[in-house]
């Protein structure tokens, strides 16, 4: 799996005590210690699934014994009506983690879904579709992890492993080049460094410093098509700003390299997943 | 606030340490640590806000000393270009924890926002809008905070603090009343009962168990009268699936007491909301 | 197990590193590490034994090869000189884990044991005996737990799951009535509302304010049966105030449905438990 | 202090978020934001009282700007109807904060009021009260200290700080002789070695072993005074083994240097305290 | 300060509980609460001095109104004897906090004081001196913050914030060329791309792969001059592989950009600082 | 093991989040998911190995299937080119863990070497090579374990499990017997207590004062000497201060019966140890 799993052990022992707390107290109320049954997570619309390994850690932790099979593979397009996987074991243990397990796969399927729709959309274009740091609060890794499920790419996880110069830190280093050299001399060198400009002044001085990736913010598609050809692959070209489904594909055809689409993790919109219980039987 | 101080900084932490982990690259490298700044928290569209005191234990935590001051208060609803709040102090501090704050208001005024656009649509009815557990995993307190301040009413918390039962718990029990039994024995008397049923003969056997609430899940709103009519104040009513917009006018009509709204927090559209730094100074 | 154990995992976790610290000086240093042993958990006196699970925890945590096997159940009265649990597996985890075990397993058990004499004593009344937030910091969870293996009932879990509306609440919101609405204006609807009163006039205004539980304070039996009557069923009667052993039986008689009993958690008299090793073999 | 309290804060974090959760339901609704108020935190019986720090920690971390006034010092031996402090800001912190300042403050100062009398009983005999092991998991570091806010001396704090060689350390390591041995050349020098035995016979072989404490174990007092002339101040002697009220003054009498007493934290009866609201404001 | 003050706090707790546990006994038996003293934090030899903010924030945390003066600046280097802060305030906290203060400095000076003089050897010529991956567990973030204080610069900080492919990963994944198509395909945009090689063939196939960065591993200053010929500005050039005092300049002589040394932090020779109480009063 | 797994585990976990944080790059992109491979644990230069225990964990939490069999055992001094373990499994948890897992054998048996020199060296006087508290912040329980299996003992974990009183210490008690004294009204009993002295009149005043151990700070050998004839056997003499392979075997012939060396921990040179990826296999 592409996730640190020693993290996602840690994610989601922490949220099944937000949900579980002192105990389900419906669940003991009424299911047998020693029920068993089967259930069937389906989806409920077309869709690109991502999620299985969080929904699988969250019921093994409720019962190590549990049976979680998958019926897809991770990343699959699916269509409404598609079994997902297939969970056998304690009949509390599937009752308590199932709200869990599907607000987990329904968020990272949207977003997976969201994400592959915009690729598809850029078609033939080189244009890599790209997230933010406009993600959950707390969830980073896996909202990430959800768009390169869809066939996006990521951007910088965090203020820590790029560098990306916005107009303050121009203003207060003094111009474009003060502020690329500046952050040449403090930070890693495996890092890139990447300019955030708004017009070809901008797109100008970002290059005669060698930033290592020009953002083209909030420019129209004609402005970057010029941008891009000055630019002639000296850097790596990212287009940003608001950019969504009835935009990309002009943008694409642009030539950028990189399109950066906050949306695809600040506004989630979840894929209707559910889980069947199919058999539930006490001994 | 109505909100545990306590947990939110612990959780404001984590959130800031997802972001920065080692250390904010580029406003290291290109904003001198003594330089002091404002910046403008704006909404950028129409919506009610929810969140500030979350954007103020972010910014505090990376400068004690940071000056974060409220334009309007919690709840309130704004027009597009409305001052939120200004932000003075540390440059460094402002610029780091931009994303974090935005983020955490983006999301929670957005969830406000819609909330109270369902609660206006429900208009003079008596009907109280509610959320349910399809929250972000990790993020149920504040975003049930968040329904709070746009005019909703919070569902339970978690499978801790009130008893749901489902169809499940109904087969496995035996009937509905027997369900009702085995949790009235289990657990805590101070914790309601709520039985979800799908037709009349469900209500019946709901109310003649004495269920505190009945929870008429995906009827149509004649069949929702009907039920109200058949409960006659003896439990409260709540009606509950895929309830949106086009729908709730109807439902509430029917005269439900309460309208569970899954889509309140699994769907989260972000309000737009920026950090604008009007002035940025070195010593 | 009625505990939630990821919660449980942690607990145990937590305590075995305050007992372990870097290690255990005494059973490194003299017995080998490939010895292996059995011990008994045995009786020393009479009572209602909880905690096998958390016993268990221990154990396994110091090593998973461990086999911990119960001899009784869970919640089963024993007479003194009874083995509760055999285990068998690697003599220094047995040495390390025996003290933390045994403190689980004797508070537990006290405060099982306590509460199965209460509820004796209130042999055929409809009384149910129940805990209160009176309970070790840290620890709410299974004592709680321990509570209701003896037979007894919670009360809520912390000031997040039901609503007690006690004299200062009332001060303050001007009247009981005002009170219970503003609690119903805010809380979620699947929480019951209490409100502790301390005399007849008090049990009225309750009662039009339509409270779902009346919590009759330090009251005579006297006075309780006669505020049993006028409540009639239109809420939960609960007794509180300094219950013990001498007074319940006639608070039980007075006719209400609760007795919550503070020191069944405040004031814990262990259960005389230990741990007998009977061989112990180095390889 | 003499607690450490980069502990003792992340213990009243974690204590309460036990008890608030996600918020207390009462004093959010009815209590006003703004209000201020007075509550004074009363003995309700005769005793020692210990824990005024936690209370202290409890409020600050709920308000940073309550005032909490100390009426008597930590440990001080109080009478019914004492003032021990005066609590004054936010009402909803005070409210909140009540119950576990309590909890605290009820159980510490019963360990301390139950150390105390010990203490008193021993009168002019040279023999020190100390603790064991026996205390309550995750609470030992506090528990302890009221033991010595009691007047009492502490035992060892874990498996980590001493070594204590009991009967099955003893089998497996060859002899009382061997074992203590074996801890020389395991154990840091700092540490001291006490050996439990229960006759003379053992005394001896302890003493041979250099033992640095003997611990006397179910002995009746006849056969510790001769165990302690025998011993003749080359060890500390240490009396254990269901020691209480009833018997610790014959056992002082003997001549023991120390009577460690595990009912002074396995089984404890809290201290009556209460906190009074004397004034509630709001604005 | 460069460094995430929020990630500071939580490591410093976590590191004083390791050494302060339930107390300082001989700082609690000796020293009155309410004593005073002023410390002298001294250098016993001569070095770049790095972990101030460490030291500071120990004492803080002990106690909030401690005073830590700092007489010279991070960074400075300072010759014996040269007094680097002040501490005035509890004397507990000082005597308590010393230890701890001191292995931070001790450790992080050491780095500083070998960074800076790699960095002298380096001299005039261009190569810059970075740091590795061979950090000590736990405490990656401040050895790397040590490095820069003493005038080097940072490697990657971890495996997930740029690539560097080796041997094994080439071998795999079907070669050099193979391998960093699968990065670029694989990896955010803004993470460098780094080969590792061993001769002047590597150093071809990863120029005509595009990396961003060729790592030299193990070659002789003669291969090496010969590959950044070669290579001609089209990537940075990194120089690696047990690189110590003896043969830096040589290597940097070649004309590489980046010198990569594992003994920085793998290898730490403590700079010896003390803590030198100079006066103390009770009160 | 003797060590306290429940915390190697915890320590492991936080380690290796350091390292791979939201995932290794360059093996996910390089390395497929199902290729196994088999490494080789090889030490590059003589030396005693200590820390397969953590190398064990490291490998184990990135994939529990792993192999890994230790060939040499813990403690065992080893020639350069000794194979110490071989490591069978996932290829990809094997090279995302490389680092870490040598970066605590490299540490650990860096000061097991050292260590094992040092007790080389005291040959056969019968003193014992200590460490003290100079250890690296968050590692001091396996850098004191490291000691131990260099056939060194060690000195007290903590501030909290052992006396030791200082200079500063006696100038606030009123001199050494006050301060003793004080230490041994406050501390556990089964804590010694040991006095730090620069002269012979120091240890006659500690002897008085009947200390535990005598910590010759800083003598020369004749003077040690010296101090060891008057103490002659009523207190165990720790010699303590810069001392080092030139000076050890003169201070051990002194007669003292232990030895502490602060740059056994505060100043490590690292084993050179390596891992070989013998054979990688996809599938």
């Amino acid at each position: 799996m592409v996730l640190n799993h020693v993290k996602i052990k840690k994610l989601v022992e922490h949220c099944l005590n937000e949900d579980v707390g002192s105990g389900d107290l419906t669940t003991i109320a009424t299911i047998p210690p020693d029920a068993v049954s089967t259930g069937y997570i389906v989806a409920k619309e077309d869709g690109v699934i991502a999620g299985l390994p969080l929904a699988r850690e969250v019921f093994t932790q409720l019962d190590p014994a549990i049976q979680f099979r998958e019926m897809i593979r991770e990343g699959e397009k699916v269509a409404r009506g598609r079994v997902l996987a297939e969970v056998t074991g304690s009949a509390r243990a599937i009752l308590t983690g199932e709200r869990l397990a599907l607000n987990f796969l329904q968020r990272l399927s949207g977003i997976a879904t969201r994400t592959a729709g915009l690729v598809e959309l850029v078609g033939g274009e080189k244009a890599c579709v790209t997230d933010t740091r406009k993600t959950t609060p707390g969830l980073r890794m896996i909202e990430k992890y959800a768009v390169r499920v869809g066939g996006g790419y990521n951007h910088r996880f965090g203020l820590y492993d790029a560098v990306l110069i916005k107009d303050n830190h121009i203003k207060m280093a003094g111009g474009i080049r003060d502020a690329v050299e500046a952050a040449r001399r403090v930070c890693p060198h495996t890092a890139k460094i990447e300019v955030e400009v708004e017009d070809l002044t901008g797109v100008g001085e970002a290059l005669e410093a060698r930033a290592d990736i020009i953002m083209l913010d909030n420019m129209d598609p004609a402005a970057m098509r010029e941008a891009v050809g000055l630019i002639a692959g000296r850097a790596l070209v990212e287009a940003s700003g608001g950019i969504g489904e009835e935009s990309i594909r002009a943008i694409a055809a642009a030539g950028v390299d990189l399109i950066s689409v906050g949306a695809l993790t600040h506004s989630i919109k979840s894929l209707n997943i559910s889980l069947d219980i199919k058999e539930i039987k006490g001994e």
